[in-house]
């Protein structure tokens, strides 16, 4: 094979390229993390976490991936047998609900056609119909990454709360956070699970748990046997900076780069551009005269957009013939839609000219291996940039 | 605070100093997980960590701590409410035994005085009591952190099988491998758990199992109820060199720079290092006239070496001073030696003149704080080191 | 102002942008310049540079930028009043001009329209009048950076033979070098000067001069009062892998990855990828219906394309507004064509996809400066990649 | 060759190691240095230099190593044939003299022993008998590299001034600034020359001129022919944060961390650091029994200790042993003193603890290599250490 020059185009829903400064961060030397040093360390990334959750209750920091933070969620705030209703969005929420099965929980899923958020109308008729509260938490994703479709989130706290339900709600938001709008706090969420590798611009290797009062309190008499995801202990080293086993170090210097870099941005800055990336993409979609995956309008994600191939053309072929010829990595369609769909991330450290690559190695891509599409997906995307501000730029 | 000039020495027995090429592998951009690129990093980090524990069976990577992969080991390998036998050599035995409970377990505790390894024939006389076998398995520390002393494994197991009993041994190597020798496969180890910050010389934020054809068959048929640290998903998808979910690339890129570095130096010489740079410190502690904790002639440590002050001096005072004026980390001592023992780290990344450096740094350190000691410790180091060949130095 | 997210664009017609492995290569540790480990770094860049030159005679490294390196050619080649022959092939051409001048040499000037090469037959007919042989050298520019036109070097070293001219050929290929073809011996070139941070991508900070053995022996007995630059001294240490002076340690520890990198993707592959890259930029441009400055055909730099602005619009007003809104740096018009001309660098470590973000910004750019132009130069880039093959991609 | 693990210890006098914050810096992207983001860069990088330097008139930085910046204080302040007054301190002052000469200078050399700074009488005498002011600049070697001595540079101000004698004082203080005390405007100096590599803690690369008013003036009228290193456009360019051709951008990131760290230090702690960190080093040389080649009390230089080795020893065999066995660089002697002196490199960013290693290196390194001396130089060293507070820490 022969080198490729230039940038690697890694445009898959996460992990997210790593911005040079957070690389940098990442690369300085350990300290001891018992020391005096790391207290400050802990703490800025514990309280970073809350603004980026919006929350002023309680944010875990595992060394983990996203999966031990979903394992951690299910763990502390539920007990086994325990009733959790869980909506079919996509892969990601059905290897949830399997994981919540292999741990003892009973799940039942709202099946879901995959081309939209989840349905609060759903979730508050089968909560009313629990009269006895067997269900304990209403588990949701948030951006599901597999679909590129968005839960409303709060419609689904409003449903939980229109039903009377003391139903704990549970939020995958591994892909939305720092990407797309949460609010922990507002949207009266009690358990979210996020990752570093997505919006918060990191390699994979640590994720969080914010957690609400009322999911703390529930751990603290119930949750299962466990010991490493235990909020608990965590909680209480946290306190002071600390951690009750050993962090992933570098990477939180790594997470309080990241931090810094999303605030001097601006959150609402960082939402408003994935917001636009995202309508631009899918007008380049649309162009193209090929599908996007998600159609429940106003569900479409900001962090990446699924496109359906054409009947008959491999999804697969063709990312890999992107990627020889024009070294681009674009998501793979993931169980149901395997080789149906190909996903483009457009979240994290990217820009708008880093955008019109990724879509123009989309649009060569295609036409390279032989995909039926109309041309001018490119131009279609760049007329959606030109003609919507760039957040946080001043007008001249 | 003023500015410290030069670099910290960081000598606690973990994380140790992560070298700068190993800093640099880590600060590569990140890539597709699920890419073609990928499954190259995915075998041979997981190859070259077989060659590290010495084994052809199987090696689990996890994106956690050493602490999540002690909890790996007891899930994967055992069942609720089994019994293990496990041995008291010091603070980190005692934190597993406490994780078996938490987690369901009934551990049985032969208490030890914290000053040496495992004793085998204990363990030999509990098992052959053992008639129904009810015990399942049989765990001690390679290398205790707290107390500078490692247990001889091979002649544990040699102890299981003279009672002719089943029970797997699991062994805690999180700060023995790649320091001081540890053969999985010729000394009969069933689960071996490690961790990335000790003789690896990363960072935190990775965690081995090395996994015996007999305790990965247990794990099949048993195993309590488990998801993140399930061996058998890990084991499936690692077939091609992947993992079934996010792994912490980044530090991958880090371990297969460091395992070049191990063998590029040679196993045998980097034990023999640690071996030397012990031998040194314990000249250097007997000549100050302080008592080394660990007081089994032969199971004194290459890792670390813990101190034991003098009667009515803190350690802890000590290590800050120590700290403030020669800007040194020492490890503390933990629970039942909290502020009575100090521990110096010579693992990892270092040389001659670095443990000298750090040598001093205890010696000034005990001049400033005013604990009573004999001079001349750093000049007994520097006469043992003297002495004896450096490994992997060829004679003029 | 907003803290921009993503990589900026930096297609400046150099310092083109840094690879990754580079810039990691540029942060090792310095070491010793004089001890033992330093020769066969000192050896691996110039043997490096001498493959990336394509000759077999003598390279010289200095830490200097590039203006040091013109200097360095003429005080060693050349003694003060020597006349020189020199051509106005842009701003650069008399800049080096203006420094022969500041030396004490007589330059004389073919003047040139800036919109292409040198022409051979002009500096044959010029050589043929000098029947003294007064002329001991003709310099002139390979890539000139200031227009984006290239001269035949060749061409021109066959005019001097045939005009039967001792002359020296000096060649200023600071832009060309490891961007477009350039062959030191092949061509019969005397003295090259080039530069660390255009094709050869790293940082500036260190240039270079091939010098042919003929330039060598009249250095040897000629050349003005010199010390820093001499050749003589840089030549004797050179022979052991050393240099006279402190080398820039760590910017040859980046050179050394940068030919690693040329090696491996192929210096001819390279050469096409830059020459794929100017086709599809002229073809933008050419779509946009604006001019570009060479209007030589066959000259047209592989790597930068001048573009002239329509009367009456500010090139830097221009440039200013790109900059803002789409974060891409583009170079500015210089001396004669100051505010009249932009420039697009298309050079070093950029892939296909970059070359489109590039031309993006440029396409945006013009429409939020409101510069008259017609859109679809994209579109137009985008076809002519399409419909070349990648250099070094195997057909399916 | 077996792989030497930890860090090598580079205690030549420079380059000295450079720290990780300095790496980190120095290995950011590229930025367009015509580009407005730049200005704020080069205005650091020169403002603060000027701190460093003590000056408030000017200073000039060049991508050369410090070799060039010597050169360029001659050809700017200086014209061909003019008689210059140097003094032989050691190699240094003799390699400038070489130099002057190449360059049309007539340099008149006051002979030297090597074993102390320059002698303000001395000059002082000259100056008094040049009646007619030929002598045009009196030139220095602040710290001579070569054997560890300090010239009085106020001294040799005052000597110029009581003489009466309009002569530009002249001064390398390459090894000298920023390790030791250095005070351009205080102490009256016209033009001095620094590099990078040494007390700014940088990789080679960059060198610097500092240049009083008058020597500026000098420049303006006279001066040698001259471009790469002329003041005057530099000086033009540095107005607005610009330079007038192409800066090494990296490593002027690298310079404006290093400028950050030594104010944090504090510049009269560093000075401090430097001084205790030589007197410690003199103690154990006493304690070896060898001779400090330095013997004019309160010349010794802070920054790097030359030893003279016992007859019939050869230095650099006991170098090549200290490298071998325990790692570490120690510098050579130079001409007059090859093969008879080593120099301790103790400038830059170390500590206590990196020194002692050192001086361990070298006592272990006399000790393996034969050479008679007496053992406790490292135990001398630490006493210092001990007695003397560390610059910076508050008594406790």
């Amino acid at each position: 094979m022969t080198q490729r020059a230039g940038r690697h185009f890694l445009q898959i829903p996460g992990p997210s390229p790593v911005p040079d400064r957070v690389l940098r961060a990442i690369s300085a030397q350990v300290i001891d993390h018992r020391g005096p040093d790391f207290a400050g360390v802990g703490r800025q990334a514990l309280d970073g976490m809350k603004s980026v959750f919006k929350t002023r209750q309680d944010v875990i920091i595992y060394p983990a991936s996203g999966t031990g933070a979903w394992e951690a969620a299910l763990v502390n705030a539920l007990s086994e047998r325990d009733r959790v209703l869980m909506y079919e969005t996509g892969h990601f929420a059905a290897m949830w609900k399997k994981m919540a099965e292999k741990l003892g929980l009973v799940p039942e899923f709202i099946a879901g056609d995959w081309r939209g958020g989840a349905d609060p109308d759903a979730i508050e008729a089968r909560l009313r119909a629990d009269r006895d509260h067997e269900i304990k938490a209403v588990c949701v994703v948030h951006n599901e990454t597999s679909t590129g479709s968005v839960s409303p989130v709060a419609e689904v706290r409003q449903a939980i709360d229109a039903a009377g339900h003391p139903a704990l709600l549970m939020v995958d938001t591994i892909s939305g956070l720092a990407s797309i709008d949460f609010r922990f706090d507002d949207w009266g969420v009690d358990v979210a699970v996020s990752g570093s590798q997505k919006g918060l611009m990191l390699p994979p290797g640590i994720s969080f748990n914010a957690v609400s009062d009322k999911a703390m309190a529930a751990s603290e008499t119930g949750g299962m046997r466990r010991s490493y995801w235990d909020w608990r202990e965590m909680k209480a080293s946290n306190a002071t900076g600390y951690f009750p086993y050993t962090p992933a170090t570098n990477l939180l210097f790594g997470l309080n780069e990241a931090i810094a870099m999303l605030h001097e941005e601006g959150l609402e800055n960082v939402f408003a551009r994935h917001q636009r990336h995202g309508a631009a993409t899918r007008a380049a979609v649309r162009q193209w005269g090929l599908e996007v995956l998600c159609q429940r309008q106003g569900q479409e994600s900001g962090v990446l957009t699924a496109v359906m191939m054409p009947e008959g053309h491999s999804a697969d072929a063709f990312r890999a013939t992107a990627l020889k010829h024009y070294d681009i990595s674009l998501g793979n369609g993931l169980s149901k839609v395997a080789d149906k769909v190909f996903r483009i991330g457009h979240l994290g450290d990217i820009n708008d000219l880093t955008l019109i690559g990724t879509l123009t190695g989309v649009e060569l891509g295609l036409r390279k291996a032989g995909v039926p599409h109309r041309a001018g997906g490119v131009d279609a995307a760049m007329a959606v940039l030109d003609q919507t501000a760039a957040p946080g730029i001043a007008a001249e």
